[in-house]
């Protein structure tokens, strides 16, 4: 069996868990002082930011679960995801509203193939 | 490592991603104009329909995260789940309530081994 | 591919699905009488048991997904989480506040390398 490897291992939580071929980790703005729009679009940059620093791609995406804190805002997210997911290559991608912390607008929850 | 199988891959997103002998997708009623137990009926009906498109069968689930937008259907589900789930092979289940999109009752995450 | 193991299977789902190498289940308070700070303890404890049952350890886990009732229950989370949660070795975590079964204050998706 694969080791499994951690990256940037905090106190609470890894920024990164890699095992079994299968990345895996969570997004959340790293400014959450901006509005919906540019949370979502922070977001989907930090992903490819992490995509990058394991060596892979969009198309490694495998799975892509989006908590909203208001579900009105997923128009926008569908406008900024649209550009940026490879076409052809999508993930698969459930998308719902919950409680998040307070003045975060999204959080994702992400696997990739690595 | 395995390539990367995705099938139904529209531009937002893929209907089913595979990776690592693992098939990932995620379910909504077709015809969400139905009421909360004809949604939940569709959404198992509709799992049942992908396992055969990947030559699966209920038997290979291994994890199906239910989000339900108003929990107080949890007993229809409760209900319809029981006669579907397959005695002695049944997945890991979750089930929450979360806002989802205008007229969805039910959305759910499925992992089975393929 | 490895078969699909699966631990306390009920009618309704299974304690635990092993598959390629990952484990994963869900974790209620199974004394959901306590209150948040009670059943925060003991659904930690309880993937502990969990962890023990399948011959693993706490530096075993992957990934941690957490619903909260009420969000506001959040800092008794990480409080009792920065306990338990093994130093350097933490998995990744996703919170969000979603609807649980009357009573219940958290709910768990577990998944850990076996």
């Amino acid at each position: 069996m694969s080791p499994i490897v951690r990256l940037g291992s905090a106190r609470r939580w890894s920024d990164v868990v890699i095992f079994g071929g299968v990345a895996r980790w969570v997004e959340v703005a790293e400014d959450p002082t901006q509005d919906a729009r540019g949370q979502i679009a922070q977001v989907l940059s930090q992903v490819d930011a992490t995509l990058a620093q394991i060596g892979a791609e969009r198309t490694s995406l495998l799975e892509i679960l989006v908590f909203l804190a208001d579900l009105s805002d997923a128009p926008t997210l569908n406008e900024l995801w649209d550009t940026w997911v490879p076409a052809g290559h999508a993930p698969i991608r459930a998308c719902v509203g919950a409680a998040l912390s307070p003045g975060y607008k999204i959080e994702l929850v992400i696997q990739a193939a690595q």
